[in-house]
């Protein structure tokens, strides 16, 4: 647990805030006028493939794969990316600039770890190589998905083949132009009476005759294009049968696999998004007078200030532990501390965020500032992956049984 | 203080509840749909004036004009109109309908207290029967416009008219089609020792020369169409001298009367949004599975509806307080109450629309629930028209020396 | 609901507070003062006598009694009792010298509407007297009280007797030397399926052989003398059977008739504890100089001052919106109101001292103010007759089904 | 910032947790008991003597005082000390018991720094021997305290001696009939055009003409005893000269450096507190029953369970980084750090002691656990060694100064 700054994050780190202000920064407001003006929406703004081509040049590319994976890893721990993806996600759309962008990055751990030889030359290349994206499809309008076991789309075998049928929605970057391929999990033995081995999850390609994107899913007003949170049905969308992963009856296990590092990327770039909205809160508060002084003279506004630094702060470390937690024992080792940052950071970033849009008036939810679309994220990411009270719920019951036990 | 409702009031409610189901609720989404796919989306819904003929043939029409303002008022007191403005909040678009949205509700009254004959009869009339729609430009994106003192557009005489300089923004409403005519606030005689006396307000068709509006600005992902939030911007505006309203340096004066009755308005609808929520939360709850029982007998759950169901009924009771105290004793004597429900309704607004996203899980934040754009109008309301610190700064300063002036 | 406060509630409020001013605010700290020091902590202080004498003779007596009584009553609807109690509230002790505390009030409107004529002869009469004082035998340390079933006191019938056996805690005011009889809650017949039918409500006086008061249990460091809480052993306690109220299996029944009322004087009295707190805070502010400036200038002192007023004026509201429920439905048509005012104002109540306690620095958490007291006895009122998460259990339960019916 | 317990930090939290079973938790109780009942409340309880030489004995002693201060310190870093400060702080009296209790420890600190040879053989010695305790006379009651530049007791040169005239409050430990010495905060020169230079620091033995301890100031009723916070009275003290700390003016420096520490001591602790509440809410949710299944069941405790472990987590790394920083760049440095955890530890100790409290019922309130305790001394650590606000202000004028300054 040294959370200090090994040599090499503390110059990935200046590097990478470097780009970012060389590169991003100045963009970034463009990149949202472009898309949103554009009649092509889910295509990628034009600027991305040479800043992804600068960012690989630069070596800043692919580094949330963690050193466990070996030579596919560019060798940094989840500690060490842990600082690097705050920065990455202190703009909405960077992450992807270096290939490190949800759902890609989970979905690419799962063909590192889970994926057969063949799955990983089809579909690991080419998102390694940041040619192709990909869809994450789990959830369903249908039911209540913070129990994963409500999932209800079928995966039958059939001959050579799995059959798949069902309706998923808020399948992150499915919209997008690029992507071509869906993890899609689904239950290939409803009747299993151990009810987490009735999941399997599958590689469905987009262009799979049965696949339609019905429409995109919107986010306080926003698409979040050129990304999108995809409905998506399935109807009778044959795939191979060497198109499942790992195995029939292990979504599941797959599921948990996964979801600890997406879950704590999300919370690292939600850091970023806080720490961001901190240091907007003291330029603008400083810049404007309001009854005859400088807004950030008044007492409220530095209790704001100060509450969210504490905040912050405090979630930073949570996380880096949570990271190292991760690097050293593991992701299932991991879970309590995932679970927590899980709980604490998007929350977080929400409570920041709010007060930074009060401090910048009615500008703070308008397309002037980053806060409204950053806030929007945040919010949604209490939901993502498991909503607040799923998290809360099997650490308040590990926790109670854990000191329960004890006496 | 007699809160229950008279017999005209439970009438009306009843007959706008109905109004609502028959009409209004089942075009709800069809109404956005339109809006947001239009190329014209700054002309109102081609549904809108066929629900306005409705309304008025019902007599369901302008009824928040209280009963002080005389043959213009279709005679309901503040307070027995409150518990109807909440009814019509329940939609964030329904107002309109019945000729009671904001912002032409606070200009007509300003035109009907303060107004000369010419210029009711010139505007005034219009906005009463619907022909026409209105804008109140006050905030100014380069000053903080919290402190209304720091106003800085200028409204200089020259001969017969005045000219106009200056850069305003949130001007509600005047993105839209019908939107004629501007109420502007600006310094007339920016040195006069008394700050309160310094500002003017003026009425500016929008097409006048040198009126341009510039664009839409967004609340979070939203730009509100087919109302809007404009940014204008006022160059060498020349508009008659008959134009100003009540005479120079009044413009304070005015505000004052102006916001008391249209921020207790925005509060009205604001529990009518609150309420709505609480209605779908116990909805939703009720009708999703999870973990082997309905959401809805989770004890967070249970809290979270009671928690609300109590801040509701609170704020409910206090707008009625306030309204009441604006019918017995005017807007001034209410104006303690009038910044207390400014201060509650709006953020009472956003955590019960918070707790019902989150029940809702993704569907919560997305387009096919009117939770999302209900929270993003409720949190633009804790900036509009004064933010929530202002408020409290005021209140607090008045209570903090109402008590120590006791002993 | 007319809030208004008739010309007699007026008037008895002016009297109240003249009353509260001459004779209680003067003694407040004397009071407390001379029952810490002395020998006998559970005798009353001196003065009470001659303060209930005063009380009484000015007709300031039994206000609590509604009208629905007749002729015991003074003649106050629930309604007009609140804001009295209110007053009375603002000093902790003061209730008392108006035969207006908790558990009397609760405890005589119990053998008013339950009780017998010879039960009504032997124990209303000196209680609505004043001359003893009487204690509520419910919660038992050994289960979760929360749930009333889990009462294990057994109240078995032998011959011409009832044989009580069991374990009390938090029987408020039985430490006191005037208690002279306590109303015990427990099981007649534990087998009965019926799980609202198997508890009795019986009269034990105190110095029935068997009843131990074993010691008086601490609310954070304040023994609450003269009063107190008292645990009480009850060993084989044997009271004529003429002592059961209303008869075997009718203790549930009884209890939510008792509940009700007596929960309601609890929030009326702590809005008053709120009210003084909020005046106290706005005086200590105005006359205290920090960092240059009166603290009451500080922009977070003056939103604790209007957050706080908006907060005891809806509670307030609200609580006069259940009195009058009450008063025009009865206890059960007013049950959901009852429960949001206990859910409501014991919480508002700590909420607004916490603040008054920060704002007079650490003089706030010690004897020379108010607050150390008000805040011990607020926080225990959020356990004391249901804890919070019961009554939000049970109103969110029934708002759950109530909404999802309508649909 | 390695925060993994080193060998030699795990082999004392070991030995601490042992100690702290075999010796302390069994007599917990006892030791209230005995002083609630004792004639001589301000004699140290009989044991603590005989349990101090145990302590002695095992070596765990003054562990508080920093490698940095060379052949005084047993050889800990502030980093190393945190997580045995958070041992001691789980029962309240503890920490007097291995030497490390407030006031004395950040009274040593004062002596070891800035006293002179002769200073610290009087003082330092005995104290470090736990021969005598010690007090710091700073906070009074006639001025807002927590600006410090408000403190009015004067200290005036006459001769060969200072003659000390004020009123202090809050003066803890000086109860005790072991305190022997205040350390007396003051103006030497209140004319003085640089504000923090009109203070000085000076040593006065309790026992010298004129030093008065009026009485004790008590916490929501508790008194504290045997080390209370003592109201004094300073008349006319004259001591020698060289009694006076570093030199006239220097108090605030002092100040400062002796504040640190302190504070961050009392947040290990209240981190201790929080800890053990977590678990005893655990322990507690898990033995009872309500409503047909264990309470830990409920999701809303489960919540409370997860929120209040999530919070622990955080402000415990928090304060690793804060010790940490000290060790390197000493307490100037780390005062941001410091701020923010005091800012964050009592505040965090109130909230998880709160919600334990609410999850044990009535006993949550009572002697019967150490709840109510902790929650009086977590609530009076957000107004000790300044308030909260005061913190912020400090941390929200820097932060809002250092990054408005970056662009």
């Amino acid at each position: 647990m040294d959370f200090d700054y090994s040599k090499r994050v503390t110059e990935l780190q200046q590097r990478l805030t470097l780009f970012m202000e060389q590169y991003i920064y100045p963009v970034e407001t463009e990149y949202y006028e472009y898309v949103e003006s554009s009649d092509k929406p889910w295509e990628s703004h034009p600027l991305m493939e040479s800043l992804k081509e600068k960012a690989k040049a630069e070596g800043l590319w692919n580094l949330f794969l963690p050193r466990s994976y070996g030579e596919l890893s560019p060798g940094l721990t989840n500690l060490e990316y842990a600082p690097l993806a705050e920065i990455m996600g202190r703009v909405l759309w960077a992450s992807e600039v270096f290939n490190c962008s949800a759902p890609d990055t989970g979905n690419m751990e799962v063909l590192a770890r889970y994926g057969n030889e063949e799955q990983k030359k089809e579909w690991l290349e080419p998102l390694m190589n940041g040619d192709i994206r990909s869809g994450f499809a789990m959830t369903e309008p249908d039911v209540a998905s913070s129990d994963a076991t409500n999932v209800e789309t079928s995966i039958l075998r059939e001959g050579d083949n799995y059959v798949i049928n069902g309706r998923k929605w808020w399948t992150s970057g499915a919209m997008n132009a690029h992507c071509k391929i869906l993890i899609v999990m689904g239950k290939t033995d409803p009747e299993n009476s151990d009810r987490y081995k009735q999941q399997s999850m599958i590689l469905a390609p987009l262009d799979t005759p049965g696949v339609t994107v019905v429409r995109p899913l919107n986010v306080f007003g926003f698409n979040d294009a050129p990304e999108g949170h995809a409905e998506i049905i399935l109807e009778d969308v044959r795939v191979s049968a060497g198109n499942i992963l790992l195995g029939e009856g292990r979504g599941f296990e797959i599921a948990q696999g996964r979801l600890g590092p997406g879950r704590i990327h999300h919370c690292m770039r939600c850091i970023g998004l806080a720490q961001r909205a901190l240091e907007e809160m003291c330029v603008r508060a400083s810049s404007r007078t309001a009854f005859g002084q400088p807004i950030s003279k008044q007492q409220s506004v530095r209790e704001a200030i100060a509450q969210s630094a504490c905040e912050i702060e405090q979630a930073r470390l949570l996380t880096l532990e949570a990271a190292d937690k991760m690097d050293k024992g593991g992701n299932k080792a991991a879970k309590d501390l995932i679970a927590m940052i899980k709980i604490v950071a998007p929350s977080l970033a929400c409570r920041v965020l709010d007060r930074a849009i009060q401090i910048h008036g009615g500008g703070g939810v308008s397309q002037d500032f980053f806060m409204a679309r950053a806030y929007s994220l945040s919010r949604a990411l209490r939901l993502a992956d498991g909503p607040d009270e799923v998290h809360m719920m099997q650490l308040g019951r590990n926790l109670a049984k854990y000191y329960a036990d004890q006496v």
